[in-house]
């Protein structure tokens, strides 16, 4: 058992500040192990009563019988550092800190949370917490908790496949307690308030190796760890991430709350596209998103067919599917010949497929309909639309439904637009044959963009050693510039030049036309300072030396580029770790801030990828009567990029600016590289 | 009575195929009829019985005993002419056509709907439908539909003052049983089919002008006709639509559903945005907003306070208030000191304010800080957020909200994240209490950010006439400038020269640079002609006119414009009426289309809403190290352009490229008037 998991699988559970008050908080856990019917050890800690509800207790652990896997301290602040000293002696290793009065408070509730996890760590004992509602998990019925979730009458709680760790604990059991009411079987509930030693999302790496635990989930207010993420990841579970705090009037509150630091939240965006996991932005959207991770069936390709009894939902499917990154599949021609046949005159063969209301009058329109959607193969994912059908209806829908789904394996989703009230049975048989259901078509399309987000083929991360090479300390550009040429990124042709007989010779070399540069270290605004000459000629070459020269520093002659698109790509050092960046120049970046971030390393196919995500990626094109250019040699300069730093530490900041892209090939002409202060970050 | 009012209101109604078959569509009107107590008189129409469950049967509705005030006809598709020919021999005012086999089905039911609206016209009878499902009121307990919602067991029908119309029948019943289900209230419920004669916007109209009816709700597929949309908007009363076809993709769907047009979707944000219409996206979002709708208490503006009992819910409220477009209220000072002396350490006090889970033991915390919140004049309105809370705790957090709702008058929502099964009370005492209930802080926020949308004070529409006068013949450049100057719009100084010497006179005239222009009509492309010279000078003159002359027309001379920033401004026709198009030039345009809607005429104040709306709108402040320019003027001549075309007809196309934003001014440079097809709208 990894220390972790004892959260919901600890076979002995030590409730330290145990208490037979009625209303105390203390009693809660007390009551609701007995209630449900834990399967371990039960060890009330009061060092002021003998029994607490019947079940012996001890006046510390260090009198409790051993082995103890898991304490709960729900004692207040003042007296927590005691009790972890006494998990510490008695060789405990997981306590779930639920006190308040720490980091969330301020400076000195900080101090006390740090020195607290500081004593933990030297005697062994990992913390969940402090601040945080504890932790439930079914199949041992674990109830580490005091959430008021459990005291309710008949709480739907059984067995499950949905694993769900949240940061704050009100929000994460609120989230639980709707996820039962809507027939969703949430099996572990972890809070883990301050994140002091194990974060949530440690606790949601653990969760993964659970071979029961079919989708994760999970609500975060700190900016994550890029390795627990990527181990996360890694383990081919689903996962669906609530980060909160995405806006700057939400960054703010989230500091406040648990002095989360900010990062750019777009590198969060294209961190979490790059490694499969969804990011949703509502409760509600997470708890859509893991009904269909409830299911095993996965999509082979992103398009749909929308089979419907109302032509008003089949449109809203289709409004929803473009605006979800999905496609309409356009069907082949012989399952439209043969919807045709099947279809009435005033429904639609097209995609949607408008089988209309006649189906209730001849149920088989849908098993015929589906048969044909499930044998065709530019159909990836089915979503059946139903509105307000009644309960023998949704019966005979169900059963079409479920016989399709066994067939084709292909996955299948529901939209029923009709009260619980005409078929109360239906979301029982729904969920039992495996269909997940929603109540409009827009929220299971949702769920069936993220089906096909965790389930797209990923081309495997290259092998890396990141961060343990050294950054080179090329300080001037034709430094830089010859690193960059040894990575087999195209630098334009020069060299240093010694004399203006040189400078003369340089630019005969480079056929005539060249750009001198003055080459002084620490000098940063090169043109405005008159570093930088364009169009040298043969016939001006010794004009520009002196002029250059006159800077104080060396002088550089390169060929002038023939004319292209201008990007700019940096790689940048952030909380995730280094970030390559990629943008149109000028207004684009400068105004729209239209940029495309990918953490590293690149995977094949991502500076692609790069371009196309940009607004302005027609000018790449040739939009405006413009000559196309060579995106893939930008391409190729963006995965030489990643490569050459792949293993630099992080905390420099590599600027190539710009970059041109010509019709043929894609050349850097400026290239800067700067340590990065946290401060510049 | 009007006519349309007997959807809801009939004190009689024939059901034109009534049937005691079970099962028949036709025996389901009779049912519910009879069932929900209608309380005017039934006439079930029916050749071949005496009577139908009991209530006598006509043959034909001019066999039964008038007036008549509605008509249900239930016949196949075949028989509906005849149906209708009856009506009109009976005087009957108003029939729903629910029968299928229409417009719907392809160019021979289009023909057969066409020739029944013109017997209908011709006879006095309006038509709902064809190819609904009918209308329900619950004033009469009008259930003129065959919808399977009212064959279920313990509907709860019950009065409200929500109405809701959509053009789907089955999405809107269905829609309308999720209303039910959730506690919303719909009295009216308004299915309008193929909108062959009244349209369902038409019917949202009649429905304004009842007084009971709080708010509307509608689910279009057609382009609505604008003349209605402004009248609905005038009604005062808040109205929340969801028109499908958004995409392209659904586009295509609506098409082949309903055979509507496409017209440009963002014209539609625009135009729904300047009547104060909610759009919504999806009917859980349409149910959303009709829930805020319910309650009659409205903002003031849109600064919002954040209370709540989980910071995890603060984050997230904090994060849909900037998502939604509102602020975040700073607080004033002494509202900050006083909630300092009520919320514990570990809360907070700047907004989102977060009393923790500490009021589940201190009660009175919500209410003082409630206190505080409504008596701060930075809070326009107010969202509570709690988690998990159970029945009791509920109740007294209800408690203290009512009380607060009552004193301030201030509208305040609740996020309450937590199931029905811990407060099964509270969904029921939160409606009574006038407080509208959201499973998420997001789903709250949208919900208020519609309240801001339809409460927002609007400026007064300008009076026009639109459409009631001609469009003018200017067919040439300096023809049409002179227009612009006649409206008070800025053009160049110049004139037409007639001889070299003409020329080079106009050229001292404007300080000695000139632009030359080809005025040819029908020459399209006149720099790429050559009939453009830029910078002429006195010296210069003489050869630019021979060169201009030489493309055969007149030469116009004009002032050299200083630099600035230069705006695309357009007018065209539209499904909605005409369109005033602002953008910037260039790559704005050309890639990014970023540009601005509004209909005509233009309420103060929304030109410089148009120009801050462009996302390259900063280039207008400045950005880049380029001068700032003059956006009062830009906006001065949005609002010239509008007035001068305010009463010319739909038809032609105005554009204004470019028009160049000054330091000091704003100047037309170019501009064209063309007739506008249909293709090219």
């Amino acid at each position: 058992m990894s220390d972790i998991s004892a959260l919901w699988a600890a076979d002995s559970i030590a409730v330290i500040g145990a208490s037979e008050r009625p209303g105390a908080l203390g009693r809660k856990p007390m009551d609701y192990l007995l209630r449900y019917g834990y399967k371990g050890r039960i060890l009330p800690i009061n060092p002021r009563s003998p029994e607490i509800l019947g079940v012996p207790a001890y006046p510390s652990v260090k009198d409790a019988p051993g082995p103890i896997d898991l304490a709960l301290i729900m004692v207040a602040a003042a007296r927590v550092a005691d009790a972890v000293d006494d998990c510490v002696a008695a060789g405990i290793p997981l306590a779930i800190i639920a006190s308040s009065g720490f980091a969330e408070t301020g400076e000195e509730g900080a101090r006390l949370q740090d020195e607290i996890v500081a004593k933990a760590r030297a005697g062994g004992l990992r913390i969940i917490g402090p601040n945080c509602i504890g932790a439930v998990g079914y199949e041992n019925r674990v109830l580490a908790t005091f959430s008021p979730l459990f005291g309710a009458e008949n709480v739907p709680f059984e067995p499950g496949s949905l694993a769900f760790v949240s940061q704050s604990g009100a929000l994460g059991f609120g989230a639980a307690s709707l996820a039962l009411e809507r027939g969703l079987r949430p099996g572990w509930v972890v809070s883990t308030g301050n994140d002091a030693d194990v974060t949530a999302l440690e606790v949601l790496r653990e969760l993964a190796k659970v071979p029961e635990v079919a989708g994760l989930l999970g609500y975060l207010e700190d900016t994550p760890d890029i390795g627990t993420l990527r181990a996360l990841a890694d383990s081919g579970k689903p996962v669906a991430l609530l980060k909160s705090g995405r806006t700057e009037a939400g960054g703010r509150a989230a500091a406040s709350h648990t002095g989360a630091l900010a990062t750019d939240d777009r590198v969060l965006d294209a961190a979490l596209r790059q490694l499969g996991i969804v990011r949703v932005d509502d409760i509600d959207e997470l708890l859509d998103v893991a009904r269909v991770f409830e299911s095993e069936r996965r999509p082979v390709g992103n398009r749909v067919a929308v089979v419907t009894t109302s032509g008003g939902s089949g449109i809203l499917a289709a409004d929803a599917i473009e605006a979800r990154g999905l496609e309409l599949s356009s069907l082949q021609p012989e399952s439209k010949a043969a919807l045709g046949e099947i279809v009435p005159a005033f429904g639609a063969i097209d995609n949607p497929v408008d089988i209309t209301a006649t189906v209730l009058s001849d149920p088989s329109l849908f098993d015929k309909s589906l048969d044909v959607l499930i044998a065709d193969d530019t159909v990836d994912i089915i979503v059946a639309c139903f509105c307000v059908m009644a309960g023998p209806d949704v019966e005979k829908a169900v059963t079409s439904l479920r016989k399709a789904a066994e067939k084709g394996g292909k996955p299948i989703l529901v939209a029923r637009t009709g009260a619980d009230f005409l078929a109360p049975d239906a979301p029982r048989d729904l969920r039992e044959a495996g269909l997940p259901e929603y109540p409009t078509p827009a929220r299971a399309l949702r769920a069936a963009a993220a089906l096909w987000e965790v389930s797209r083929p990923r081309p495997a991360l290259p092998h890396t050693t990141p961060g343990t090479g050294r950054t080179p300390q090329a300080a001037t550009e034709p430094e830089l510039k010859a690193l960059l040429a040894e990575a087999g990124i195209t630098v334009p042709r020069g060299r240093i030049v010694d004399s203006e007989d040189d400078a003369a010779r340089a630019v005969q070399e480079v056929e005539g036309r060249a750009v001198f540069k003055a080459v002084v270290p620490g000098l940063l605004h090169k043109t405005e300072a008159g570093g930088v000459k364009l169009g040298v000629t043969p016939d001006t070459a010794v004009d520009a030396f002196r002029q250059i020269a006159a800077l104080g520093g060396s002088v550089l002659v390169e060929e002038l580029a023939d004319d292209g698109v201008e990007l700019i790509v940096g790689v940048h050092s952030s909380d995730l770790g280094p970030v390559l960046t990629a943008g149109l120049g000028g207004i684009f970046t400068e105004i729209l801030d239209d940029v495309s971030h990918r953490l590293l390393p690149l995977r094949p196919g991502e500076g692609a990828e790069m371009l196309a995500e940009l607004r302005g990626t027609a000018l790449l094109d040739g939009a405006r009567g413009g000559q196309a250019v060579d995106k893939a040699a930008a391409a190729e300069t963006l995965h030489r990029v990643a490569d050459l730093v792949q293993d630099w530490p992080q905390g420099y900041s590599l600027d190539l600016n710009p970059v041109r892209v010509l019709p043929q090939g894609a050349v850097v002409l400026d290239a800067a590289l700067t340590a990065q202060t946290e401060a510049t970050r």
